[in-house]
């Protein structure tokens, strides 16, 4: 069977870096993309700060990075289940995957110097991927949890 | 009986809109505050844009803003069920709210000029209040719905 | 344009109840259906109680009304996008209905002597339904509150 | 350190177990209740189906049986946090412990023998609890993920 390449996966990951405004707004970095879990990771600075008392991570921070991480996976998984695609279909294919929903459990403070954002499969079919996401810093404390929802047709 | 001040409200929202760096970065407005309703608003830019091919806002972008809107709605609750408290010791309750758990649905892709985040409370109470937001452009065409569980005691 | 006929839809809520054996346990009646909305009631029992103490009912009745008024209204909704559709391939259709993700939100304890679980379309498309539902009892308190994911390709 | 005792939180799944009369209806068992992790299990029978046409469990079903194994995850967690309280003061507190919100993801249909649902704590504090739960048949297939929040308070 054919499988999706090592070298189209750092393709993915290399677009999704530098074309998406807002994830370099984020400052979001894709450290590994298999087939089983994508891991982002990004770093904290000021802009970043959501309570200006404590300096904790902004939620909307957290959430954004957690849903980039979930649709990765999920993009991921339309690239495997679509092995002989030819890159531009591919692209049309990728470009219309979209979050359907996210339900984001914020457990601990953002505090840190790195974030890690972890996605895994919770199920993939070929309308619908469900994905599930946690955010830990460097020192793996659990900092929030989530599960989301794809459009992948 | 007392009740908070309009005056109050809108030195929350310039707080709220100056200080939390986050906010800066998304641009967020505070538009109305009152006990019932909250209201946001944020401009398209170029930042904030989540798909390069189809130039519509980021889903993280969306969550900010509607987690946004429904803290500052708790945070007006908290204020209202403590009329009499000091400045300073609402300043600290304040620090303490917190987003316990956020639920978003993406209903429409993120197209237009403008955006405004309505935040509405579902259940006030001593320790936990639930809100329910919605995203809509300047069309008044519904992008997002979304629910969120705040920490307020 | 041909519509669906309110004989076809008396005729679904006539199956879901009679039908589905958990629908009697929790004596569920279905008492409006159109395109925009669905409602449907069961009365207080002794077996729905969740609290021995505070005699409410239980969360899991609250989830289990508003699923089924969430994927009645889905149903509803493939009906109406397939009016020619032959009865026989329909019911197909609606066999392979299935919730993907529910999130309710418990706003009051269920007190009361009938209940009220009322659906409503937020997005609407071929593959993927998102109905939000409310719980109220006989006095119109809102008890619950929730929104629905339903596969309905 | 005190620590609650093996046989009180059995006595705690007696009573869960017969005295609310909905896990009655759905034939819950409790099989394992410690600080980390709770158990319950349930069989299949024919008042749990859902759908008639596969004889699937209905999805009430499952959100019921996962919500009641994060709601006892919770009352382990409030026991254990509160080792040296009286029996009597521990039922009132108990009593109260209540379902904020649930997100449930179905992710393959109800089908099986035997359902064990799963519950371990996510984050607990004085006032809330977040628990994540997951609903598995006798082949181990993971049929549903939920997470819910609860007031511990």
């Amino acid at each position: 069977m054919a499988t999706i390449t090592q070298q189209a996966l750092s393709k993915l990951a290399g677009i999704f870096a530098r074309e998406v405004p807002f994830n370099r707004v984020l400052g979001l970095e894709f450290r590994d993309l298999d087939p089983e879990k994508c891991v982002l990771s990004f770093k904290m600075k000021d802009e970043l700060v959501g309570n200006f008392v404590t300096g904790v991570l902004h939620g909307g921070v957290i959430s954004a990075a957690l849903d980039m991480a979930g649709g990765t996976m999920a993009a991921v998984s339309v690239m495997h289940s679509n092995p002989l695609t030819h890159i531009t279909e591919l692209g049309r294919k990728l470009a219309r995957l979209s979050t359907i929903d996210i339900r984001v459990d914020y457990l601990q403070p953002g505090r840190g110097e790195e974030y890690f954002a972890t996605a895994t499969m919770l199920r993939t079919g070929s309308r619908v991927a469900v994905v599930r996401m946690e955010l830990r810093n460097e020192t793996d404390t659990l900092i929030a949890v989530a599960t989301g929802t794809y459009m992948v047709a």
